[in-house]
């Protein structure tokens, strides 16, 4: 695969500066744009399609060797989740959204039609309305694609054929990182995967094909959100991370929420979830939607809802459905849905020491109780799959009984529940639906693994995606740790995607601080579970900071860091000069006690030793080397 | 054992307020005080001896059930680290020194003999220069006690010899945590212990005995550190964790460091090292071990280094020994010494990524390749252990090759010293000095199990007291999460202390808020493993607090977290007014979408249908429970 330093062509040509929009309906001021430090974004073509995948390119400064030898370092290349944001050719305007990147690819399967106009009452109905023009992303989408009638369009199905889509080309470059050009030799670990089935050198298309096909891996991506950068969520490749996002009745703005969403991918989240409850959600999701270069997951149960003015008792299939057809039609890629939560399984939670903690789940249990019948997203799943299949939305099965606690941990209500989501595993692939399987929750360390492996054993291989799991409950403040330590773990199991946790968890609603703390904090959990795994250059970041370290390469170190900025903060609150930043120590240990300072003078010595002496020929003079 | 709602004795009655010493040497104005939220000291009385241990006592509110029938929740009795500083009828007076706790158990071995002066030369000069007469600790201990000529003090050799110490009384107390009292039935997970020796059901006077009689738990309790509360470090004990605290040569004050020692307790540090590398460390090391309620460990070569001007050829055994002996009799309970790393490591290192990044391995790798000798810490490691044992001061032996990045994790020079640890263990062993193994770094988590597993067996069982291990190297500014994670699973894998980092790791010298931030995340790191051990009662803490939660008794859930100041803080960031404290429901799902909300709603549901129906028949009408 040829690598080039392209750029995506500007949406736009406009003054860089103009960040704030003078005419528009939501101000960009709040965006945050522009490249990360001593990095560029690099375009990558693919040799399949005519495809170009977005990757970082972290430039490194030279070595100098103590004999004044410079060593040119090679650039690092990483994941890059940022979309056009973190490109300075490109002129975000959110008011157009992002460009549509899988546009040409949708149109050219000739599967799809375009409607002329929504499906959905609801949808149809606020787009009449004029009362809402002032708050509409004028380019609504509102004549979407459907799939044509006999026609399937999702990757499943087209992986299940043996074709392999650009999205899937796509995520196959973008795996690997361009670790294959990697000439640098170091000390890799065995991983240790648990079964699983990792790549041993790179991602290729058919791999990934494979791994779709087999029902082990998903590409969300509706075709209505064609803005969208291919990604896949599968245990044999990089552990993603979700990041939720969202209104609340009581706080937050259209403006707010897209800076969240911009935010949130800027320091690394592969998907993000809209899980809004509050004022005219379907408008903040089409902003949202429009401006998001990672896939949307949302919880239609939550709008249903919002439609019945909160009262459980009213909600219906048909005001479900309706919900359904509305928001695959705005492009969520992919919909939670608890329907794995049956009449069966409410007694034994009654016991528990807290109840039922999934807000979908509660939800439907009191409609159950309510109208003494089934879950009504069980019965009418069939419905709910040809929806989805429709649009290509994937569904992420709900766990409405993970535990809330330790205590209730891998229970009978929770594990009752895992399998019936096996069954419904087992519906949405005879309709080629992707699927996901949402997991815990509150989970003990010595209880995780029983977790990983009744998932895989009742859902066949399919992706788990879990919240945390947290490991004890009595540090809220700190969640976002208690889950990391558990989501590192069940990660390396074989987890595919975590859903981040912030420290405002039990608490109260996360701000934009919480939110990349989230973010960064299950963004290094899911490296070291890459690492743990085996990935295919997953240790090469970890080498490149490690090395850098060593040689007091600090502004290298920041760029590397998973977050350059609070690094480089750390690192100037005691030495803040221009001058440190070369320094051969830090204000950790003081010049006198930096241990790699002394290590280099202990490899200087030894190599001024060489031919002076034979004391360390036991060790066949290695010492010397 | 009897439980008595005791205090301590005030070390002298003064005004309560008065927290500012007017005439004194040093400021009291950093020193946090006062008890914790909803919480009280309470003293338990030994059965064997005359001994009150101290525990913190968490009040609980009570429940009012749907029906409005009131149920009392007992208090959740804590581990508590803090000291007479969290009493509120003690009066800190850091002039004084804390209360001498352990003086009359000491003075009744019989087996001690009080010296007339110092024995170490600067010991004595430090005392006899005028000039530092504004700086030291008045009531400074210059006739300090030593083991009688024949006798040896240890707790080991106690332990060997079948008693059981009011020391070895004291933390079985401790270790209870009163739990045999707790009457309250629920749900607690089966412990994973990987072969560990984990107690059934309580910690026995006895059992504390065998253990360290058996070198797989230490009591650090240098005779001339009587103020410190007994702690046990072993691994069928809960896990501890270590704070670094220490000044630097660009910065820090004698009373900076104090607040510091006092501030990481409160927070939860079992032990803390002074790592002191600046100006006046004999004096600031005296004022931190009279003020410290938990055992003070250092790393003497760092003081020596001190003492040559930095100028790492000019160390010497005379030096060192004199450096033990003088930090012995001032009442260090444990010592870092890097004797294992040896002349024939230092090849296996030269090729790695990051060299030797242990301070005291760096400095001793350096002196050997300069005399072209063997590590003078090896080689008269006799000596060293016949001081350690005449004041009953614990080893802590260094691991001078931690690997300092992934790529250098469970390399030859790492294991190589181990083995050498294992050796040194024996030789400790056969003096009764109490041993504990220090180990690293940077592993990635499959890695991990094999630290633990080799230093089980080259150690024979030797606690081991880890530096997180850090499982990956990408995110400086957050080295306290990616070590939580790895400090996680090697504690629940046997790891008897861990070894706290600040998210300053590799940037810079922590602060106060580093310090906390460090100390709260280990303790939740080393719940998590005591819960996944199946420590007895570890539970009980998450399920109190669960239940809290699920009751929506805000006031509990601050009081039972690790961070109680932390947690209201963000819960009052969106919900600031009074009544919020009792409300059913937080700003982060809203009123609506509280899911325990919705639970409560569903169990009186059920009840209330529990006549009328018999739909759920099939589930034996257990729903209506």
């Amino acid at each position: 695969m040829e690598t080039k330093y392209l750029s995506l062509k500007p949406a736009r040509v406009d003054n860089l500066n103009q960040q704030t929009m003078t005419k528009g309906k939501i101000s960009q001021q709040g965006i945050t744009t522009g490249p990360f430090p001593s990095s560029k974004k690099i375009y990558e073509k693919g040799s399949i399609h005519d495809i170009k995948v977005a990757h970082r390119s972290i430039t490194l400064s030279d070595t100098q060797t103590a004999e004044g030898e410079i060593i040119h370092n090679p650039p690092v290349t990483v994941y890059d989740t940022s979309g056009p944001y973190t490109d300075p050719e490109y002129v975000v305007d959110l008011e157009k959204g992002l460009p549509k990147l899988r546009e040409d690819w949708i149109n050219k399967r000739k599967d799809i039609e375009q409607l002329t106009q929504l499906s959905s009452h609801y949808g149809q109905e606020r787009l009449d309305d004029s009362n809402l023009d002032h708050l509409r992303f004028e380019h609504v989408n509102h004549e979407p694609l459907k799939a044509k009638k006999g026609s399937i369009v999702t990757q499943f199905y087209y992986a299940c054929q043996g074709i392999i889509t650009p999205e899937m080309e796509y995520v196959a470059i973008r795996e690997n990182q361009q670790m294959q050009a990697v000439k640098e030799k170091y000390r890799i670990h065995r991983g240790e995967c648990f079964g699983a089935n990792i790549p041993e050198k790179e991602v290729t298309p058919e791999f990934v094909r494979k791994e779709i096909a087999a029902g082990r891996a998903i590409i969300p991506a509706n075709i209505n959100h064609p803005e969208a950068e291919p990604m896949i969520i599968g245990r044999n490749f990089l552990v993603k991370i979700n990041a939720n996002i969202g209104n609340s009745p009581t706080s937050s703005s259209i403006e707010e929420e897209v800076e969240k969403a911009v935010w949130a991918v800027r320091w690394g989240a592969d998907t993000i979830m809209d899980l809004s409850t509050g004022n005219n959600i379907h408008e903040t999701r089409e902003w949202i939607v429009r401006n998001s270069p990672v896939p949307v997951g949302t919880v239609p149960l939550y709008q249903a809802l919002e439609k019945v003015d909160g009262e459980v008792e009213k909600l219906s299939w048909e005001i479900y459905k309706d919900t359904l057809i509305e928001q695959a039609e705005q492009g969520v890629d992919y919909f939670t849905i608890h329907a794995g939560l049956l009449l069966r399984h409410i007694p034994s939670t009654i016991k528990r020491v807290t109840g039922i903690v999934s807000r979908g789940g509660a939800i439907m249990a009191k409609w159950m109780l309510h109208h003494h019948e089934e879950n009504f997203l069980y019965t009418h799943y069939d419905e709910i799959c040809d929806i989805l299949a429709a649009y290509d939305v994937g569904v992420s099965l709900g766990d409405g009984l993970r535990p809330g606690s330790i205590a209730d941990a891998n229970d009978r209500a929770q594990f009752g529940e895992l399998e019936i989501l096996g069954e419904l595993n087992r519906k949405a692939r005879s309709k080629y639906v992707q699927v996901i399987i949402e997991g815990p929750g509150h989970v003990p360390m010595q209880g995780i693994k029983e977790n990983m492996d009744l998932q895989l054993k009742h859902c066949e291989d399919a992706p788990f995606y879990t919240l945390g799991p947290l490991t004890t409950d009595i540090s809220p403040g700190y969640d976002h740790i208690t889950s990391a330590i558990g989501g590192a773990m069940i990660a390396w199991q074989g987890t595919a995607m975590l859903c981040y946790v912030t420290p405002k968890e039990h608490l109260g609603l996360p701000d934009k601080d919480d939110v990349k703390t989230g973010v960064i904090t299950y963004k290094l959990a899911a490296h070291a579970a890459d690492i743990a795994k085996g990935f295919p250059g997953a240790q090469f970041r970890d080498y490149a900071m490690s090395k850098a370290r060593f040689e007091f390469r600090w502004k290298d170190q920041f760029a590397l860091a998973l977050d350059s900025e609070t690094a480089m903060k750390f690192h100037d609150k005691t030495l803040p000069d221009e001058g440190y930043k070369s320094s051969h120590f830090c204000s950790m240990c003081g010049e006198k006690f930096c241990s790699m300072k002394s290590t280099h003078e202990v490899r200087d010595m030894a190599k001024k030793m060489k031919e002076k002496t034979d004391l360390f020929k036991e060790s066949g003079g290695e010492l010397y080397l």
